[in-house]
């Protein structure tokens, strides 16, 4: 299977459906970063560079857009939806220094990470910070209820990252637990990044609950793209890191499905490089090949793709028009990117 | 200087001033602990298990009866301002558990910490767990305001740990910083939480002004004392721990007086215990020796008093009656307790 990167240019379009939707929120993206810019200052210099090590390091800005694009396909435009955005980018932002420190990760984004440069203790507390000042940018937007949407979404990614230390190195783990972590860790954030923006537009509750839908079900297939990417040849052909969750012994779905027809030797091998942890030089290139001969990782792709199918029919009831559209691509093209 | 803990009675009431402010809010304290225990579920039972292990610790809910004070103070009493004291509580049961990870705390009062039980990891999650839940419980208050308040003391919280860890094993910080350091990291959330009382009450912004520099002024004498008390011979009989910061290499308010008129011993002393981190066995009692002596304890309790003076004289405007007159008090007692 070869793997590309999101930013690759995509398919029939000439560019591809995350450059195009960012074309169709006009400045707004722009205008997130400078709100970002903006919020990180702090009399405590270390805050934003920690801050903004991880913020400028090529993030996509995949769910501040979702809540620009939300926003726009229902009528909001603008200051609101702009600090919106921001604030959902922080919270982001926060997760990834937290979950740095959690899963004690040297690189991020083919960078050394923020714990590795500044350590643990500065990105726990900036994680902290991050936090604080997104709630703070969600009540400048007046609209209190995306609020508690993207407050019970952190408390519910908390959850999911409690959940997955305790499924770390265990090879039991059944694929319906394991959805269950891919949904709190990080399909919640996609689910109220699209929700937060429909409900900031003023729309009804089917269509928030609509596009909730949309990005819990984007979310899921981008989450499990990324762990059959983890396990991809190409991408460390591109300079991207590979091998990320079996250095850190995590159980995710290419080797669930991979050990429903392992044989005794690929399981003596998970055995001992997951669940003992004892991982030796050319372990990770047996380990793809171990998942690609079973097809566990073209699996996991079609599980991803089944979806993105679901995200797309959750748009069925949003307006027509550009912004739909793109939404939708998007949820092809984050299944697209695994070939 | 002996020293006694803030729940033995004190002077010449029956009860001791937080005791009687308790009375005074009747039932709402009781509540508060109801909305903690109902809002720390969760189906991953580790999330209450380490949460629960420091809210019933033996914490004496200060924060949450000033916010429940105020707002009586103003005319509000139940729903609103119970969750708003639950709220209080939830962020700073979460900066705790934080607090422990980035100083590497192995006990915090007097048991063994969240961190040293169950790990950094979770210590982390279970505190962004309940930075969540408390800015869902101020949405439900139907205040913004308020929960804009708290979100900025929570940003000032993480400004300030991280200010404490440049601060940290450098016996050339001024008074002035540290003092700095004292209104971010603790008096920060005293003040917001006064301040959030008497503004969900309704009252204008001249009363909650007065409020925030009464929680603010009460929380800096708060602090000094709890730093002197970290010195003090008392304390250890008292079965508290004692060097906590000490042994931290933390430079506090003693130590900063003490080093105004030290002689050269001392100096090489603090140097080789603080700056160098090299403690042996009977340093601590040096430690406390050079300070009783030089007299920087009983400075840094002068210090507290003039700031509890403050804050007796920020409750000047608030209307007359039994919790003002209990608030007042507290402010006393709080340095009262280094007796």
């Amino acid at each position: 299977m070869t793997m590309k990167p999101l930013e690759t240019r995509g398919g029939s379009s000439p560019i591809n459906p995350v450059e195009r939707l960012a074309a169709l929120v006009g400045d707004d993206l722009q205008a997130v970063d400078v709100v970002i810019h903006d919020r990180m200052a702090s009399d405590t210099p270390l805050i934003p560079q920690v801050g903004m090590h991880l913020v400028d390091s090529g993030g996509k800005r995949l769910r501040p857009l979702i809540t620009l694009a939300t926003a726009r396909l229902y009528g909001c435009a603008g200051e609101n939806s702009v600090k919106l955005g921001a604030a959902v980018e922080f919270i982001h932002t926060a997760t990834l220094l937290h979950d740095d420190v959690v899963d004690d990760s040297v690189l991020r984004r083919g960078r050394p990470s923020a714990n590795t440069v500044w350590g643990n203790k500065q990105s726990v507390l900036v994680g902290d910070f991050l936090f604080s000042r997104a709630f703070q940018l969600m009540v400048e937007t007046g609209a209190p209820q995306v609020l508690f949407i993207l407050a019970n979404a952190s408390a519910v990614i908390a959850e999911g990252e409690v959940m997955q230390l305790r499924s770390s190195k265990n090879l039991a783990v059944a694929e319906a637990d394991y959805l269950k972590v891919v949904t709190a860790k990080t399909a919640a954030l996609f689910a109220a990044a699209a929700e937060a923006g429909t409900m900031i537009a003023g729309a009804d509750a089917t269509h928030s609950r609509a596009m909730h839908a949309y990005g819990h079900n984007l979310g899921i297939a981008f989450q499990l793209v990324d762990d059959a990417l983890d396990f991809s040849g190409r991408q460390a052909v591109m300079g991207k890191t590979v091998g990320d969750d079996f250095r850190e012994c995590k159980v995710t779905l290419p080797i669930i499905l991979s050990l429903k027809t392992a044989s005794d030797e690929e399981r003596r091998f998970w055995r001992k490089t997951i669940e003992v942890g004892a991982q030796e030089e050319g372990d990770l290139s047996r380990a793809i090949e171990f998942l690609e001969r079973g097809g566990a990782l073209a699996a996991t792709v079609e599980r991803a793709r089944q979806y993105a199918r679901a995200a797309r029919e959750a748009l069925s009831i949003a307006p027509d028009g550009d912004i739909k559209s793109a939404l939708a691509e998007i949820a092809d093209f984050v299944v697209e990117r695994a070939y």
